[in-house]
Order: C-alpha cells, then structure tokens, then sequence
C-alpha cells in the first residue's frame, strides 16, 4: 500500500514512524516535507522537520521530539562567547547533520538529494522528499509586523499574535522531483497531525502539489493536531484564535474541508463528530496522543485500518 | 618593548603564551601565523596554527597543545556516520570556531579580521595577525608524490619520507595588513620553536616579508624546536633527515643562518655552542622544554634578558 503522508515536525514525525513500523513495506511509504521553516544559521542550511522526521525515523530523536536524544551543546555554548546573540539551539550532534547538508548543497546537490543520502545514512527505508527544493520560506505577518517563520517561533517564542501568512516562494516553486509522481501514485494520502498553517499550507501552497492532491481519486485523511483545544505541540491553538478560527479540532476541520474525506478526532473531542460530519467529512474518534512507541504503532494501525477499511 | 614572534602552531603558542605573561604590555605583542596548512573541512575554513596560538593565549589549550581543552567529538562521531572517512578531528567547542570563521570569511570578512575578532572575543591582548589573508598552501613533497599538508600531516601521519616543499601561493600573496609594518617597527624578532620548513619557511617565502626581516637592524632571535636530536612535537626531526640536514640544533641553525643574530638552544645540547657561534650566530644555552605555564614564563623572561640586554 502506497501512503503518502504530508509532513510537518514533531507530530508528522511520530505517526510515520508509526506507518513505517505497522505497514508491510516501509519503502513504499513517502513523507512530503515541509521546507518553508529552513532557516541559514552561522552559514550553515538548517531544515528543522525534515531532521525531526529524519531522527524520529532513526529512533534518535530528542526527548521534546525535535534534534538528536541525549544531544550535547558545547559549540552552541562556545558559539554564544564568539557571536553574542543565539537564540537558536543547535547541538553537537545535530551540527554534523546541518554541517553534512550545508557542505553537500554547496557542492551543487539539490535538497532532495541530500535528505535522500542523511535517510540512507540513518537506516531509513521510507521516502522522505522534500516539498520542493526551492527557496519557499513562510512569513509570518503579525501585529508586531512581518517575521521570518523561527524568528517568530524561537527567536520570539510565538508570542507575536498572527494576522496572516505570506508564502512569497510558493508561485515560483517547483515540487521536488518525485511529489507529484508520489501523490498520483498514492494509495491513501494522509495530512499528519501537524499545524494547519504553517506545516500543511505551505506544502499545498505549491500549486500542482494542492493540485494533485485535489484531484486524487484516492482517500485523503488528516488527522487533527488539536486535542480538547489545545495544540499537542506549538502554536497551532493560538493561530486559530488569532485568525479568527473556532480553537478546536472542528475548527481544523474547516479549514481542511473540500480537501480531505475523513477526520481523525481524539476521543476527548468525540462530541465534535455530528458537527465536522455536517461538512461532509467522515469523522473518525480515536485515541491519537501519541505518548509512546506503542502510541504512535496504534494509531497508525488503527488509521489505516479505517482509512482503507 | 614591541616583540614580534614569527609562529607554527603549538611551540609558537606556548612561547608565546610566555612572552605575553613577562612583557609589561602585551598589546605590543605581535604574532604572524602561518596559514599555510589551513584547510577546508566540510566546507568550513581551518586555520590549525591560528587556532592553537588563540587558545593557548586563553590558555583553554588542549592537552596535546592543540584544540580545546576537554572538548568532546559528538559532531565528529555523527559526520562518521553520514560521510565515512573522516581522518582530521574536530572537537565540538573547536567547532564553533570554524564555524564562525567560515560564516565570516564567507560574508567577505578577510583572514586578518576574522582572526583579530576571534582573539578579542577570547580576551587576548596580543595582536595576531596571519602572515597573508591570501591562499598560500604548503604542498609536501614526498617520495609517494605531492601532498597537501593536513594529508601528509594528519591523514597519512607524516609517514612519507619528504624530499621538498612547494609553495605555489608565495609570489602572489600579500602579507596581510600589518605584517611588514608590526616587522618595521620591532624592537626584537622571535623566530618560534616551530617547525623550521612548514611553519617558518612558509612565512619568510613571502618575499616582502623575508625583505623586512632580513633588512631589520634589531635583534632576531630564533629558539630551537629541536632539542637533543629531536623535535618536542611534530616531524622536524624527520624532515631534517630525510632532507639531508643534521638532526640537531646545529642543523636548523645552519637553515636560519644570516637570518638570525641568536640562536637559543636546550642545556642538553650545550656542547654545539661553539660550532653555531662558528657560522656567526650569538649561542644561548638555556632550558628551553616548556613543560607547563612555569617553564613558558621562565623561558620567555630569560629570552627577553638575553635577547635585548
């Protein structure tokens, strides 16, 4: 079965791991991933969920979801003596991943090229493509004005209220080779709980991949990163009350409509089930925190058993 | 007392280090570096020599005289992974380091500056300047073909039998600003313990460089790096034979021969005084081992007094 799952950071990260360990042939399984939070820091190309996707795929991500486990910060400490402000935390570990990718890109490797090899050099059996290998950044536009997307996120911990996004990349952007291919050879497309806005948006902000997407026959589930109002991970919950938007897994079900066929709700959210139906989106409740290991190996289980009954 | 030191890597740094403890103001100090077994690792500038004389001057040295003090190899443990060989070690506070000079360099910042920078920001007050910011490798040519030096050096161990050096940057480069000025204006020149062919050598094979220590009227003084036949660090020794040179004393002070005005030689080798003094050279005899910070300190202040009496 061929599942293509569209990628943002930590929670995108725990439900593949989850197909990749239920599914009979993980290298039939494609993370699209989102681009548009890489950041250049110290000259260096970071891409922060294709590494959170990359480590959790590897079993070595750490305890917070995101960098490597157990990782140290010796040169982010001596960093912060020679330059002063570092508002982004990088460990030592995780430095040889952004060191590798930075050296390989400017060696003339595409983006897609060098996740492939980070993927095959961490024993990785799914395919993980980047949405495009273009520059494709989010702009977040706040009251406080425009912001890159970390310097909203880290540099300002997400305190800024957001009035809107610019993807100022997405018209010129090309999808990576292998997207569109993946997407119109997929069996079942998943939308991973992940954030609407800034995660999902940007990837289907690429015209002929929201295309595609639109015009696959196949089933195309989300499931919600909102649980009893809250976001599992970062600023989701906040964006959607800022924005106007009902701070909800109905809420996220708006936004999806037209899009997806069914919604995957959390238990604690199954008295939103009649109201997202009325969309006409199915809405499936499970259990989808995904505290664990078994967490994650459950939920994708019991989602693909629904998606494709 | 305006002192200028001409310096490799960890013999320079430790007199050095000396030198800047006994002078009344070390703002006086200057150090030109030999650049010429930098090297590009994963795309990020190493200058090895620079770096050694910086943190022996914070006195963060490590063990071995290079790197920093327990630093540890995280980073370098994950690039084995992604990328395989990797023969050179970076330490992950050494890291920062190169990863800041690189971002530096490569948003136009000269060498010079970059240097300058880095030794402010560590709180040292000598000046340190690289003898060019131009390119000016040291190429090793050896009985197995001609070599880069860090592949001699640390890849193959400098375990090639060497016939000659190369250095095919000489001609074109420019001594960075301030070199030949910092010479003009000395009151005293030291030539390092250093290697006398690929540290010192690569310093004086810029002509404009050699012209102002050669047309200097004050003192220069050079100490041995070789000490009862043998070099304190690194493959002098070696050189010196498979060069057809004497492995002593006596041999590097015929190579530096109407160069130097004195030359400090180790209490053990006391008994070649009257054959250097035989080629016009003034001989010291002192302890010239620097086991620790003691033995730098004594060194320097007993070179000081005999060098300007």
């Amino acid at each position: 079965m061929r599942v293509v799952v569209f990628c943002g950071g930590v929670g995108a990260a725990r439900l593949l791991d989850g197909i990749v360990r239920v599914v009979d042939d993980p290298t039939e399984v494609t993370a699209i991933c989102n681009v548009s939070d890489d950041l250049q820091w110290h000259g260096l190309h970071i891409s922060p969920d294709i590494d959170t996707v990359i480590y959790s795929l590897a079993h070595r991500e750490g305890k917070f979801g995101w960098g490597l486990e157990g990782d140290t910060n010796v040169a982010l400490e001596e960093l912060r003596l020679l330059s002063g402000d570092e508002w982004f935390t990088v460990g030592d570990g995780d430095l040889a991943t952004h060191i590798w990718r930075s050296e390989q890109l400017r060696s003339g490797a595409t983006l897609s090229e060098v996740t492939t090899a980070l993927a095959t050099a961490r024993g990785i059996k799914a395919r993980l493509i980047p949405v495009t290998n273009d520059k494709h950044p989010t702009i977040v536009i706040t009251e406080n004005g425009e912001l890159m997307f970390q310097d909203y996120f880290v540099r300002r911990h997400a305190e800024d209220s957001v009035i809107g996004f610019r993807f100022p990349g997405a018209e010129s952007a090309q999808p990576a080779p292998g997207v569109v291919e993946a997407i119109d050879g997929a069996d079942l497309l998943v939308i991973a709980p992940s954030n609407p806005f800034v995660s999902i948006d940007p990837l289907l902000a690429i015209s002929s991949v929201r295309n595609a997407v639109l015009k696959s026959a196949v089933p195309c589930v989300a499931i919600s990163p909102i649980i009893g109002g809250k976001a599992v991970k970062g600023p989701a919950a906040d964006m959607l009350r800022s924005l106007g938007h009902e701070t909800s897994a109905l809420g996220v079900a708006r936004i999806y409509n037209n899009l997806i066929d069914t919604f995957v709700i959390d238990k604690i959210d199954a008295q939103l089930t009649a109201e997202i139906e009325r969309l006409g989106i199915d809405a499936i409740v499970l259990d989808t925190m995904m505290r664990d290991h078994k967490g994650r190996t459950r939920l994708a289980s019991e989602l693909l058993a629904v998606a494709i009954p």
